[in-house]
């Protein structure tokens, strides 16, 4: 039986999944492989606190890297630490080592994955990362080697298990946002800042990976246009409800005429598309492929052995590479990327407002969207006091610059008090 | 650039959406690969019907296999006919004369698989058919590439468009089963002689062609059990919504304590499960493994260009291993099999009877529940007439052989006119 001595950086939620994961399935991987797997060390910053973990005596842990990096046998590292500047050093040493580099790391990836993927190929060795998108969902992997006889033109995931959370939970059991969020912290979904998610940076990380993945294209986080949930109230739930949409956090990348475009934000989607229905901490894929498709990919976004999962399937590739001697042979293609402009993406709006209750009010606010040129297709208007009402408008396609210009607009009349929130409507 | 020539075997639905597609995606793919394929020559039948197609002057059409078989420059063979026999033979003496092949054949591989998978490794050639499940979703190649660092417990598949469209439309809009089907072979979902489909084989083919990689079990199509969908009506539908649940024809492979079984079978679904929305044409595979969960592929299963779209992966894949020079590489584990008695498989049952509208005819029925063990959890009979009584009962989960033989019993009863249905409930 061949052998392959690994090593982890981290030994957190991941990087324990990890090790019970080839403890549980070992045997199974290894017949496949024909190659024994062992993890011969692993880093970690606090001694005494990890000697605490039960992990196999097999195990030698460290405190520095250079353990790892001087050890010849070790021959993939696996990257499950989270952090970016000393995540990078440790991988590009990796690298220039010989040892091929398994990670899970999405902050790293979305803004350093193509020069990490150069530097690994400029090294012959393995760099994969299926964990940094979708947890254990299959989709980094099915995208190039079963959906690459496509143009990939659309790529919609909802990949943020704890903003999924938060809206689910608002949408079915009627809570607030405070309320869910609160509640997604208690149950360790969501961190004690939960700016990342519920911003929704951290969805626009992956999407930035699948982008550049799917579309050939070098995109960076930076490219992603983000808006969170934060506004999201009960009320935009309720209205979506009763209009037969539900509200999901998407990251959407798209091929334009002129460009692609990257965004996450909130949208209602029609109650009847299979995005609608990805509940909780579930997380979706939904590629569009100029032949096949659309193609859904759905399953747990997070958590210790769904990632292990993904982690894990990364390193059996590693191996069977090493089997074939064909180690660091994948080639990528990068084509010049031209952003489209994000003002210019047309969509449906659903927009709602706190207005005087007077006369003469929807006349001034439906005046400032015919001057844009922008047609109205539903418009209800309901008392909240004598003096107030919301009014709730659904807007046809519109680029969304016209949108915003027009509902500043909106906002400088003196009638209106505020423009409570505009969210887009996605119809597929 | 490097070149390589393929052939294909049929060119109808699938086979001229090849060479579509390879004219519509063909420098995406050439880049992605270094290399350019080009169809060389392809196999029919009637020479007059395919001359007036719409095909490339570049590519020879021939009634001779041997035209085929014999050109050296051929390295891959597309097997896109369908027929068993003869398919079965040009795939065996296309891995004689070192030729890998690709096909879509279920009909085949779900009989052959395993010995045509054997005979291409003893001569190092590639054989590969993501496209004979499911059509164009991601499905055999997820399964062994990435969903690998797990032991698979089960897979669900709707995997059969024809049946679902039948069960979608008899549920949306009130159609009878009649009806729907005549409406699916006017639209050429299903085929003249629907019975392959509306009896569960084809989706049996499926999950046998699934369960035999996803278990690492070598079995065939006959180690399925099998019912189709013929004797749902508009009743059991109508019953089905208000107690919360979807009927779907199910193809479901599951590791038991004793061994695997294979089912065809409609089922009762709760309506909020993925798998109760995937609706008309589309297919979707449920997988569980037992580190990632439950993960879902959804997509077309069927169509020109999403069949298509697997078929050329699959092609581009072999590409890739003979630029690799890694062809014919792949390593198979096969364990012994066992399989479950479908007669001690588990599940809740939903039983439609037809009865006299008489006092003591529940008492009779439920007494034969009674002595067997069964536990009744819910009963609600419905006066048809004064005469005629429906009754419709769900029962805990019960072995499937006690249930037809309670069953064979209450049909003997001579206050019971006939058992209308006996069908599963699936709660996942
Ligand atoms: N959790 C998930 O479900 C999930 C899903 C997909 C991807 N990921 C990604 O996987 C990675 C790991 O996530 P996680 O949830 O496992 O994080 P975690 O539970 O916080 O674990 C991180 C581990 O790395 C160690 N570590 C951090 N910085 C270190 C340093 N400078 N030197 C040595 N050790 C260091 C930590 O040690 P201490 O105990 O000293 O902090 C801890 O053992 C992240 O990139 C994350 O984005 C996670
Ligand atoms: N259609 C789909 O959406 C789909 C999806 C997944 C998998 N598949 C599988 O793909 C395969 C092809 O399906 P299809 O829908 O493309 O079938 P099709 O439209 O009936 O085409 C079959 C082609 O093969 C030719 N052919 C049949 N027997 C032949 C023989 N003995 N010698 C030479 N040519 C022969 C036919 O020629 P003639 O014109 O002379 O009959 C025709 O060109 C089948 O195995 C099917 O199960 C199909």
């Amino acid at each position: 039986m061949k052998h392959v001595a690994i090593a982890l950086l981290g030994c957190g939620t991941v990087g324990k999944g990890v090790v019970d994961l080839l403890s549980r399935n070992g045997q199974l991987i290894e017949e496949q492989l024909e190659t024994h797997i062992s993890i011969k060390r692993i880093l970690i910053r606090d001694l005494p606190k990890y000697e605490q973990m039960d992990l196999p005596d097999t195990i030698a842990l460290t405190t520095d890297f250079n353990d790892i990096i001087n050890d010849d046998e070790i021959e993939i590292v696996v990257e499950v630490m989270g952090s970016a500047d000393f995540a990078k050093e440790c991988i590009e040493q990796c690298f220039k080592r010989g040892k091929s580099v398994v990670s899970a790391n999405k902050d790293l990836i979305a803004d350093y994955g193509i020069p990490l993927l150069k530097l690994s190929q400029e090294n012959n060795v393995d760099f994969q990362f299926e964990a940094s998108v979708a947890g254990g969902i299959p989709v980094i992997r099915p995208m190039y080697s079963s959906l690459n006889s496509n143009r990939i033109e659309r790529i919609i995931g909802i990949m943020n298990g704890t903003t999924n959370y938060i809206l689910t939970n608002m949408t079915e059991r009627g809570l607030s946002y405070e309320t869910a969020l609160k509640e997604a912290q208690e149950k360790g979904y969501a961190e004690a800042d939960p700016t990342n998610d519920v911003s929704g940076y951290d969805a626009a990380r992956k999407i930035a990976i699948l982008a550049t993945l799917g579309f050939h294209s070098a995109v960076t986080f930076r490219d992603v246009s983000v808006e969170g949930i934060e506004k999201i109230t009960h009320e935009d739930i309720e209205h979506a409800s009763e209009m037969g949409y539900a509200v999901k956090l998407l990251a959407i990348a798209q091929q334009n005429d002129d460009g692609i475009s990257l965004n996450v934000h909130p949208a209602f989607i029609p109650r009847s598309h299979p995005l609608a229905n990805v509940g909780g901490a579930y997380n979706a894929v939904y590629v569009r492929g100029n032949c096949v498709g659309d193609v859904m990919f759905y399953g747990q976004g997070a958590g210790a052995f769904p990632t292990a999962s993904a982690v894990v399937s990364d390193v059996m590739n590693v191996i069977l590479h090493f089997n074939l001697t064909v180690t660091g042979k994948r080639k990528y293609v990068w084509h010049d990327t031209k952003l489209t402009d994000p003002r210019s993406i047309r969509a449906p709006y659903y927009l709602r407002m706190i207005v005087d209750n007077a006369p003469g009010v929807l006349s001034s606010i439906s005046g400032i969207f015919a001057e844009n040129r922008i047609s109205i297709r539903s418009l209800i208007q309901k008392d909240e006091t004598k003096e107030i009402a919301e009014i709730v408008i659904l807007i046809d396609a519109s680029a969304d610059g016209l949108v915003r210009d027009s509902l500043k607009k909106v906002t400088s009349l003196s009638c209106v008090r505020r423009v409570a929130n505009a969210i887009r409507v996605i119809e597929i």
